[in-house]
């Protein structure tokens, strides 16, 4: 297996697009055709929850695999369901890994030491069972919360090196609070640029092939002016961008996020691509993997042009 | 229902006893009949894994149900086994919650917003399924990382208030490295500091009945000159506090944690409570339930002798 980070720029390079698609299933907003079915199937349950989040996001994966390079899904939509929630998520990676894609958990998981090490086997590696090593979660990436330090980050390090897998820090995230703590000074430094220096370093010598580093970092598209700053600190991590789209980022924002070279960064979109079918009068909720398709051409043409625009577009 | 500072204080009182229990349920360090009979059932996956896990934390419930108020699973050590290990640690809750023990998830969840609440009524309220309300994970607190501000906290606070439950908020975490990010000075504060000026605001207006809230912090044990401060800081909050024990801290250090009311915190323990026959010669691993029910009498005795010797003894 290569390195996470020549494995993921590769597939950009492929598919000629730094933009990612968010599953994130919100069961209510699922086409009224595939819960009813469930349903009827299986009750008004967990069960039949998790099935009908299966169903869409096969759909949605059809609709966009040749387009983008990566999938995003967002644990926290699969986990409320419980173990049939999880039993959906995985399903959807497996779905998603067959179909060439690279899948990119956002987890934002955090702890220390041994029971970092659980998260990190669980979701980027494989599990001990009686003696035995299976893989569980097997993403390629997860999202990861470094509040406590490197003792939370060394157990998925570990992992990333091992069975060649990739983390995303949180750096400076998208929402309009993130500045509560991330923005406060110390000693001329932002919080934020502290934690990116650390992510940087914590990425030093697992560079590959095209330079980038599989320890990656958070950075909102809400917040463009720092990611110019963050861009100088972490020269050779990729940026995961969230806040296109439905949080208020535009293209032009994401711009400051990539390097010189065009890659280094992927956008992502999840209301914006996989509910599209909501958003023109012209589909019904039966077109909803053709309105996910345009979308996702959509985006990759909004956020090309920009970098065109900025004479960044490697292709 | 009551507020949920006000049922754990209360839980308690009537044991005489700020000490929980950790439930990580390590598999490899389960009692080997108890994985070979689930083995022989099962097979060498995931669900011999969730209901040897089961059967063991059952043991240890009953071991310590009549001596603590309280247990603490972490959900690194189920979720890493997959929906079988979500399974088990629904099923250890509900056993917990029947035993009369308040239940502490450790999870350190966090995100935004709708993801954010997605977590929020998944793990501390009720999830929507097809337009009806249903618990899940339902546990009576969670550990919450707030990284991300107040639009991280703000949906789960909603859950606190709607549900009666609780959220413990990491302030200062017990492991070595929780220093290079929590430490740092910000204007005449550390991070922490700050983190605990939040966690009180956020706080407000929430008290129960005994004067504390159902926001509480996580403190460290191994750093009591730091807890001293963050008593101040947040005269109503519960601390949450690992660390004592394998980690290091002993009696004496949990000490400023807890409010002159001889309230205000609870310790835990894991390892040296539920592997407690690993530690001593006299016990086979078939002794493992008196084994742990001893450890629990000890540490209680640990601890309240050491409130005793500091006149922090509420009794």
């Amino acid at each position: 297996m290569e390195n996470f980070a020549d494995r993921l720029i590769c597939a950009i390079e492929k598919k000629q697009n730094s933009s990612v698609v968010g599953l994130d299933p919100r069961l209510e907003q699922i086409p009224s055709y595939i819960q009813e079915k469930n349903i009827k199937k299986f009750g008004k349950n967990f069960k039949a929850a998790g099935e009908a989040i299966l169903e869409f996001n096969k759909g949605i994966i059809d609709a966009v695999y040749e387009i983008v390079p990566a999938v995003k899904p967002q644990i926290a939509f699969y986990e409320q369901y419980g173990p049939e929630g999880i039993q959906a998520f995985i399903e959807t990676v497996n779905y998603a890994k067959d179909k060439g894609l690279v899948t990119i958990e956002d987890g934002k998981r955090n702890d220390i030491k041994s029971t970092a090490a659980a998260y990190g086997n669980a979701h980027i590696g494989k599990v001990d069972v009686f003696g035995q090593e299976k893989p569980c979660f097997d993403v390629d990436a997860i999202t990861v919360n470094a509040y406590l330090g490197i003792d939370g980050v060394q157990p998925f390090l570990e992992n990333v090196k091992k069975y060649q897998k990739g983390i995303f820090v949180l750096v400076k995230t998208s929402n309009p609070s993130s500045g509560e703590l991330q923005d406060l000074q110390s000693e001329n430094q932002t919080i934020y640029e502290i934690m990116a220096e650390l992510c940087n370093k914590w990425g030093e010598n697992t560079e590959g092939k095209r330079g980038y580093s599989p320890v990656g970092a958070v950075v909102g598209a809400t917040y463009p002016k720092q990611a110019e700053t963050l861009r100088k600190i972490m020269p050779s991590c990729i940026f995961l961008v969230p806040g296109y789209g439905a949080q208020g980022g535009g293209a032009d924002d994401v711009i400051p996020c990539f390097n010189k070279d065009g890659y280094g960064a992927i956008v992502n979109s999840s209301r914006g691509i996989i509910f599209a079918f909501k958003k023109d009068e012209k589909y019904t909720e039966k077109d909803f993997v053709e309105a996910a398709h345009q979308a996702a051409l959509k985006m990759k043409e909004d956020i090309t042009s920009s970098m065109k625009k900025n004479n960044i577009y490697p292709w």
